[in-house]
């Protein structure tokens, strides 16, 4: 039904990668052959998203690994390039911690995708026939190996037969809903609007948003989430028009080591994301510009959290692997 | 100490003003010799603001004067142009009821910076020393014939030596923020920073935003305010955050005949100012896009309207002319 190729994968010797630069002007295969390619294109968000940057992650320490490199070095310059991800970091550990870390970049690809679609079928059932759903940045196929994280709830519920339409918030400064969620919805077939992000109070204040659903870059162990810049305003307005907002992350999202929002690093990127769009100048010559990448939702404004092992009012606790969800599923 | 020319000026037998679609990267002056001249660059912002667009209205209908051409009509054809701001229609209408249109344009162009001088000096003192003062849209002196409604505010308040700053929100879709607001504090000296409109709930959850103040389109009897888009945003994340938010606006803009916010028309533009930006294509072709250019905020979220009367808790009422303000006035 799709006709979205892998987001990332291993090519032996080399990983290949759909350049998100480039969209939705182009759908380009570029490959990395070095970790320097490999950081830099996880550096210009070339490849991005929580769950992709942990495939990411682990094919980097695998291809330092058949190039008979540190691997050590090099997964510690891969953690650099975006310190709020917390699934890059988780990525590069499980791969360093592997004996063979080419398997387990594969295995851990594999996998996302069948975590990403447990997502969906767990999250599909909030999403009622007619809703009309807001989302923010991306989460589908691109920000994933596949399917998505909150666009996969979308994309599973309208694949069940389920009426919905999407607004798509564009998501400045760089785009990621107008380039990359609505080349997806487009390419899924699945009604879709995009807005400016300023545009969703509005929307909600006519009464024409049922429910939000987003992704996350990290889950604090006290449920605070770390996301796009912008998220915690559509959760905000979400609290003020009684709408409930629903993040949508695997387990690997879920970080018990960080006890709070307060405690997760922000990544600040250069000003020139917002001064200029593709080549444009749109401010004076020397404006000063903030950009962070990142803001932090507290955990009362998360109406629950979508995950593969169910939907859960309170942030779940995937300390180890095997542990069984705690908190309280519904 | 300003170098900003008149927005728009009276030529004997055309109109002068600057082409603001090519701000920042060039300060063009244009002139409209005809109706339609003047109407194509009312629909295309080349001059935009409601005070600046009171004054457009006024010369419109001199301008059909002086050229023997039926002024009445020449009204209708202006105030089509942007149903949603009440001073276009406003000071058409004054022109059209005038013995001499071109005498009552040219004192409706010296009353408006008057104006904006005493909204100045009556909001100045509700910034504080050291204030970080979040704005939207673009209220300076380009949004009227000079000085500014709501920027106006923040320059009388640097220009009477109040220590200050300003978060300037870019203003999606045609960043009115970026481009003029950023333009007109640069060359005032006024520290100022730029950010995507998504950004101002984490600066305001962060305790760096100390108040808001924006301009209005429209104002219902009620006090509900309409104003660019995004503005309602910004009024619901200062009433969440406990900051308050106050609209500065000359007397014009507030509409007795209107009774609330449902009751004013919100134009909608061309969805192509969503998905693309300065001939740069962001969103795949063929993708819906809503575009409304105004949003409403409810008179129970504004901390006080700032005019060249005072600054008043509810909206004061200003039907006649002569009429003293009613309104709780601070």
């Amino acid at each position: 039904m799709s006709t979205i190729p892998p987001t990332i994968e291993w090519a032996g010797d080399r990983i290949r990668l759909i350049d998100q630069r480039l969209l939705p002007a182009e759908l380009r295969i570029v490959e990395a052959t070095t970790i320097e390619e490999l950081c830099a294109f996880i550096a210009t968000l070339a490849v991005r998203g929580a769950p992709a940057l942990g495939a990411a992650g682990a094919m980097g320490v695998a291809l330092a690994s058949v190039r008979g490199e540190d691997a050590g070095r090099a997964g510690a310059q891969i953690k650099a390039t975006r310190p709020t991800a917390v699934n890059l970091a988780w990525g590069v550990d499980l791969a360093l911690a592997a004996a063979d870390p080419v398997a387990e970049a594969l295995r851990l690809a594999a996998d996302d995708v069948a975590r990403n679609q447990a997502i969906g079928r767990n999250g599909a059932p909030l999403v009622k026939a007619g809703a009309r759903v807001l989302t923010h940045c991306n989460t589908g196929a691109l920000a994933c190996v596949g399917w998505g994280t909150a666009l996969g709830v979308i994309r599973s519920a309208w694949e069940s037969g389920t009426r919905l339409s999407v607004w798509v918030d564009e998501t400045r400064p760089l785009l990621q809903g107008a380039r990359l969620t609505a080349w997806e919805l487009q390419t899924l077939g699945i009604p879709a609007t995009l807005v400016a992000d300023v545009m969703a109070g509005s929307l909600m204040a006519g009464g024409d948003v049922d429910l939000a659903i987003v992704g996350a870059d990290r889950i604090a162990a006290n449920g605070d989430v770390a996301n796009k810049i912008g998220t915690y305003q559509v959760a905000v307005l979400c609290h003020h028009h009684g709408i409930p907002f629903y993040v949508a992350a695997p387990r690997s999202t879920f970080d018990a080591a960080t006890p709070d929002g307060a405690s997760i690093p922000v990544e600040e990127r250069s000003g020139d994301e917002v001064t200029s769009f593709g080549g444009v100048r749109t401010a004076p010559y020397g404006m000063a510009a903030l950009n962070r990448a990142f803001d932090v939702t507290p955990a009362a404004l998360v109406a629950g959290y979508i995950t593969e092992d169910g939907v859960f009012d309170r942030p779940p606790r995937f300390d180890h692997e095997g542990e069984r969800p705690a908190g309280g599923q519904r």
